[in-house]
């Protein structure tokens, strides 16, 4: 017997994973990154199949990871999770640090830049395992565990993560809500949802107002 | 420049991963863990060489994961972390139930039971894929992340952890402190340290009162 919900207990953080699409910088949202070995210093990031960074990880061979925090703009995870790089610039207003020829977020509490030493295929997921190159601390704050954005910014995850379906088996809650459909973001201001000013945007995916839906 | 500290913000939970030597269930403590596909479910979970489990589930082709929660025995970590399976049974007096033939912890919130499918070698560490074959969740409670445990619990990383470096470099506290010399447990009771009674064992790894050390 398999049953899903089992998996929600582990424990991640929430990252963006940047790397170059030729000379234009380019990443995605990951949760799922660990140190494998500490002398040299290596990590390991599951990026999947159908996400464009994948693609071009292989290409540079190079990737860097922001780690956000829960001070971290929540819009972060809507601009790299949401949206594909083969169609936007994502790194477009966001303030960004170069780091050993790559872009890394500005408003996260660390970086690592990593170059790609072996990789694993799986059905779905490329795991790039990365020698760090380059580190360093940006700012004092708590990391943003998956955890944190799941009960506290009530996110959903993109549909390439390995925990969206499990997600999708989840049981609903009885409280009427509004809801983005776009990213998944709850509603949880003072003023009832229908009196909200219609240049309202959600502050995770910057989408309108109009694609809340009741739940 | 790398500056290790950049890696203790990524986020892990408290694992024990088991298996078997012969007939007989063995385990250790991990903190990397991660999903990696969702259909089949896939988790990739990265063993020390020097681990005698490393070894025990290259032969079985097995593993399962027990993850710890906020209210788990923090005994548990000295029980799996801080000794060898090859010296001692390492589930003797630990309560265990029986999944697809591997012991997991009974005092978890999830556990899965993996057969490996695939694995990636590195210099000091196995990254082992495994299909996931039974899962479930035996209660709700918060999951252990690596945060809390180091934080709440004050336990420091079994040498063969990857985050073993990078603690060592901790800015060390200025307050006067007595501390577990084997797990790092800190003692933090009501009555001063001196006064305990020397009966008193390391709540971690059960080692008596004469191995704590002023700090």
């Amino acid at each position: 017997m398999i049953n899903k919900n089992a998996f929600r207990n582990l424990s991640y953080g929430v990252y963006v994973v940047s790397t170059l699409d030729g000379d234009r910088p380019t990443g995605c949202v990951a949760n799922s990154a660990m140190q494998i070995t500490s002398e040299p210093a290596t990590i390991a990031v599951s990026i999947n199949h159908d996400n464009y960074s994948n693609a071009c990880i292989e290409k540079t061979g190079k990737f860097a990871i922001s780690i956000l925090t829960e001070e971290s703009d929540p819009g972060l995870i809507g601009i790299f999770g949401f949206q594909s790089g083969k169609d936007v610039n994502k790194f477009d207003g966001v303030e960004a640090l170069e780091k050993e020829g790559l872009s890394v977020v500005a408003d996260a509490c660390s970086y690592l830049v990593c170059k790609v030493i072996n990789k694993m295929e799986t059905a779905t997921h490329t795991v790039f395992l990365g020698e760090v190159i380059a580190a360093d601390v940006l700012k004092e704050e708590e990391p943003m565990t998956y955890a944190y954005y799941h009960k506290v910014v009530k996110g959903k995850s993109p549909k390439n993560a390995p925990t969206y379906i499990a997600e999708e088996e989840e049981t609903v809650q009885k409280e009427e809500k509004w809801v983005c459909s776009i990213c998944g973001y709850e509603y949880r201001g003072e003023i009832p949802f229908e009196e909200v000013p219609e240049q309202f945007v959600c502050p995770v995916c910057k989408q309108p107002k109009s694609v809340f839906v009741r739940k």
